[in-house]
């Protein structure tokens, strides 16, 4: 579990809260995560982070310096103790309705719906947001570059250039939902149970006066293990050394140089070595682009190692997703719809439930978003199931290899053009007409203008 | 301190060591950090993240359920029980010399030297480079937004938006040291110091049945904290009944459409209404480039809320500092300069010193790079200074305080041109002619192919 304060949020969230408290508000609301749109060159987003969200939600309170800080500060002064006295009792109580993590989602879709007192609500926005949006980005990311390599494995290095260790972290569990079979990072081992794995550093072969000195202590350390780095002095020579330090080589690095024409080469020397089984790996700043070109000229690399790229999603590092109040219980029963009408932010009203239809064959053919007392329409399966009830997860997490069948699974129910990494094609997601009548009777019912 | 567990590391540091010590190698080994080069939009960097990772650094060690876990991992099946039990007594122990935090520095130039025995030189990499490159890729972010707000306030929004709660924490912190005079992270207030600001939400207006009720709740909540947020409905509406809502409005928040003309219009609604005082705060997506083309349109916005952009580095969201073996002590007195050479990526071996020499007024004039080893040149000053020696810290931290206004006083002591945001300035960095000598010495003794 990511390791996350209850401070780990907005002010705001803060100061709204101690005004409700005040004005003894406090009514039951609900709150939707969507994303307005899709990121540049992305066609889909594999939806991720959800049970590290769950687990910290599960376990979140103020400790009483905390609460001391929170009270130093100027900006609550004039704020009575007694809202104080009540977050040494705050716990998250609420009901969540979500998308299964793994699951592949669109712009405009509810992919979590939080319905709880309007304070534990709005508290943890931040947090659910910085987990999800982060999580989200980094598997849309690794779905792309895991399809580029065509059924090749994608191991995720990328913790070095990460937005910090927990970041590292955050990556390599993301990008092994989307379907990378490891990560170098031992923490995400140790704590996710993700295969780990690695080769071997440049400063590890030049810590040893001869290049084959290096290789062959390596390989003795690791007999079944040793995939050995070749390119720090001279590339194939590296290869012909690398064939020779032991009789079982598990494989050899590529991190420099022209990849496609010197994994040609390499293979060529591992196998004229008595190394046919030996494996290439390629990294140096690699993502989907460049891998789909060096398997478009036919490099026989057998795993690429991605990581910059990968643990960044450097081509659109910001998902933006947000957090909207979409209803509010006024009375006990007595639920309004409510939306804000800022100009280029247009928001829907109203709890919503999402569907998905398949065609005969199972293929995903659009998505449905409806209010969520709508009847369930015929032939459509609903794709945000309550994951929380009274602040406790409403099924034990499903492991992250569980999550990862589970993702490449839905996301082979889609069309092959969907997947492709200069994808046009628009997946198509409706509304229900309710939702729009909704939308209207808000905008109605919305305070005017004073005059 | 960010939360660092020790397997937070690429596995291939612990497969390395592990080879090490099977050896019985562990010279006293030197590693430098340096970027290769800069990012996209960048003409310098600012140099951050130094006394986190020094923080961590000096609580580095192995738990038992780790050293468990690395025992069950099949690469390490044919490792002597005998490592393990020595990474139950690892410490970092050795030295190391940096840049201030908040530095200038560019492309080329060794940020921080780490000289130790050469287990745990290697093991610190991938959490010295995932923490400092990423609070120096955000700092050098903020350097530029806080540029082009030409004197205005600059806070940071980007939690919701960066890569993880943790990673919030680090840009806020990186954010602030680059002249950001706050930040919405409240735990980065508790941890860091750092003010924390805010206005309030989308949501809390919604929850009322009218804004003004949603202002006068709010006004009366926070009597002299209050900035509101007024798009929610109407933009100038909203102005007009926040400017209503208490006698003395601390300010008003813009978050969508046209912000250079909607600041202008609530500036003379403010005014009109009594409230002269009343400080407009922009937000909206907004990065550098927007902030300086609303300050071209002339709007009279006094504070500028910056998130995704600034929290991601967006345009530029990963550094690509790398840490390389640099020199290594073969026997007692006889260290060795090595390099590696690998096409496309030039290292320079030695450890090496940066200096700075400045005109007679002060002003940077150019870097030069020096075998450590070297005489200091007349009329520089030495860049980097030991800050560890022997695991612990040479001196206290510095407050983060200290940190900003060093930054913002050795920002000042270079050229104008080069912190324009389209600066095509390069700053001149230079090498010593002994480090060329030492990189041919170390060419020369490099292995040779076999034939």
């Amino acid at each position: 579990m990511v390791q996350v304060s209850i401070l780990q949020t907005d002010l705001y969230q803060l100061t709204m809260m101690a005004a409700y408290f005040r004005e003894g508000m406090n009514p039951t609301s609900t709150f939707e995560l969507f994303v307005r749109k899709l990121p540049p060159n992305r066609s889909y987003l594999i939806f991720a982070g959800l049970e590290e969200a769950l687990e910290v939600l599960e376990d979140l309170h103020f400790s009483t310096k905390e609460i001391d800080y929170l009270q130093s500060l100027p900006s609550f002064a004039h704020i009575d103790k007694s809202f104080f006295e009540a977050l040494r009792n705050f716990r998250f109580e609420g009901e969540i309705w979500a998308a299964k993590e793994g699951e592949v989602v669109f712009a405009g879709e509810p992919l979590l719906r939080v319905t709880a007192p309007l304070l534990e609500a709005q508290l943890i926005e931040t947090m659910l947001l910085s987990v999800i949006n982060m999580s989200t980005m980094i598997a849309s990311k690794a779905a792309r570059v895991v399809s580029a390599a065509q059924g090749r494995d994608v191991v995720e290095f990328g913790t070095r250039r990460a937005h910090g260790p927990e970041a590292g972290l955050l990556a390599a569990r993301s990008s092994y939902i989307a379907g990378c079979v490891g990560t170098s990072n031992v923490e995400a081992g140790h704590r996710y149970g993700i295969p780990v794995v690695g080769t071997c550093a440049h400063s590890f072969i030049m810590s040893f006066a001869k290049e084959e000195d290096a290789f062959r202590s390596y390989a003795a350390a690791f007999p079944e293990h040793a995939t050995l780095l070749i390119d720090t002095y001279d590339t194939l020579q590296g290869a012909h050394l690398a064939a020779k330090a032991t009789p079982k080589l598990r494989g050899v690095r590529l991190d420099s140089g022209d990849l496609a024409t010197l994994s040609k080469k390499v293979r060529v020397i591992l196998d004229q070595e008595g190394q046919p089984d030996a494996k290439i790996v390629a990294s140096n700043d690699l993502n989907e682009e460049k891998i789909a070109q060096l398997l478009k000229e036919g490099a026989p690399i057998d795993i690429f190692g991605v990581g910059t790229e990968l643990a960044t999603s450097k081509d659109a590092p910001a998902l933006g997703g947000v957090y909207k109040l979409v209803a509010q219980e006024d009375a006990p029963g007595h639920v309004r719809y409510v939306l804000k009408n800022s100009p280029g932010k247009p928001s829907y009203p109203g709890a919503k439930q999402l569907y998905r239809f398949y065609s005969d064959e199972g293929h995903a053919k659009h998505d449905l978003i409806t209010l969520a007392e709508e009847h369930p329409p015929q032939g459509s399966e609903a794709l945000l199931s309550c994951v929380m009830r009274d602040g406790k997860r409403t099924r034990p997490a499903p492991t992250l290899q569980e999550i990862q069948a589970y993702s490449k699974s839905t996301l082979a129910r889609f069309p092959q053009e969907l997947r492709e990494l200069a994808s046009e094609l628009h997946y198509p997601v409706q509304r229900s007409a309710k939702i729009d009548e909704a939308r209207q009777v808000a905008l109605d019912a919305m305070p005017k203008s004073m005059d």
